[in-house]
């Protein structure tokens, strides 16, 4: 580990609601000098405003790392070697940086690339696990997402084979699958399979959908659509 | 709903570590003056010992719910008839009653089988989401669970397809794999598939495998194995 530095904590901040951080990430945010927010194109500021609702961010330095929403390979390793560069010039001033996340840390997280980066130059990262947001979804829904002995299987937004996924014994979620709702609505409906969504879940704009039915085709960046258990 | 009952709150307290408790759980556990434990063979009144490192339960009526470790379906069904006979004498007198559970409430919990029945005989019924322990096993391992467009696959302890699971693309978790760490093990050794572990995750007993050569075959009921993304 880097002397003298401070550590970087990567900490989740739960789906939405702010009172679903947990108790760690409170006192982590209370006490760090430095947070660490991306900005993307989907979420915008969203892990911050979060935050906002449970932590005071009177006196801190509130760091804007932009990820950009591309996939071109040169442009976001660039983009997450500034984004440690940034991140690192608190951490070698001894101050510690809460760097945050919507949902989970570990769970299709945006913030690992760069804090991997610094890991590996020797700085300190500690990962602090939140609530995700396909849990607070269930809930949302009144329901649970598994069955005793059968798997849970969880696809990001960008998952294209959807049909090749309804085929899998359990339940299926589809995270993040706003931009691609039709595809998956139509590959559901083709293979008879029943299944509930929820649109933009502990915010204000927070939609339930114990059916498909009513779902519209243009539902928000925050749509998580959950099968039954047994396809 | 039942008007002048009391609300049944069904609470995922987190995977061990009483700070990963959400501030919404700390919040409700505090008010309700009923709260409903599970006791079971292998988690014993773990959710309870998990709420105890960040509530007070003085004063409290602590209602012990016993959940049998068996598989016969007559047994199972009259358990959870008497779990829910005990929570609605409490909800019947108007008091608000916290149903706890470690980990996530939709997450391979017992608790939905009381809960069911209660929201089927019009009480109402609020889950809360939690911090699974397998997001916090990935963060004590120090890793992502996830990359790109893979998905994420959860077995649990009671999945025996373990080769089958290992043909899926994207991480595999086996949950609570305990009992069948050695046919587990095998399984990946067989497949040549990388993994870690983590034995109770949270607890003072955590150990970290980063790789499951060092993991013994007689390890506890709180082991958590996760794959490489990739095969």
């Amino acid at each position: 580990m880097k002397k003298q530095a401070g550590t970087l904590y990567c900490i989740g901040v739960g789906p939405g609601d702010p009172e679903l951080m947990t108790l760690k990430a409170q006192r982590l945010l209370t006490q760090c000098p430095v947070v660490a927010s991306p900005v993307t194109g989907g979420e915008k500021t969203m892990a911050l405003d979060i935050v906002k609702g449970a932590v005071s961010l009177a006196e801190k330095d509130i760091l804007l790392l932009d990820f950009p929403m591309v996939s071109d390979a040169e442009i976001l390793r660039q983009s997450h070697r500034r984004q440690a560069e940034a991140i690192a010039r608190h951490l070698d001033a001894g101050q510690d940086v809460a760097f945050i996340t919507i949902g989970d840390v570990s769970v299709y997280a945006t913030l690992p690339y760069a804090s991997d980066l610094l890991a590996g130059e020797g700085y300190e990262v500690v990962m602090i696990p939140g609530v995700t947001s396909f849990c607070a979804c269930a809930c949302a829904l009144g329901r649970s997402l598994t069955e005793m002995q059968q798997p849970l299987h969880i696809f990001p937004g960008s998952f294209t084979d959807v049909k090749d996924a309804l085929s899998l014994d359990g339940t299926k979620v589809f995270m993040k699958s706003g931009r691609q709702i039709g595809s998956v609505k139509k590959a559901l409906l083709e293979e008879n399979v029943k299944a509930a969504a929820v649109v933009d879940c502990g915010l204000a704009t927070q939609a339930v959908y114990p059916s498909l039915a009513a779902l519209p085709e243009d539902a928000g960046y925050f749509t998580t659509v959950i099968t039954e258990a047994k396809p």
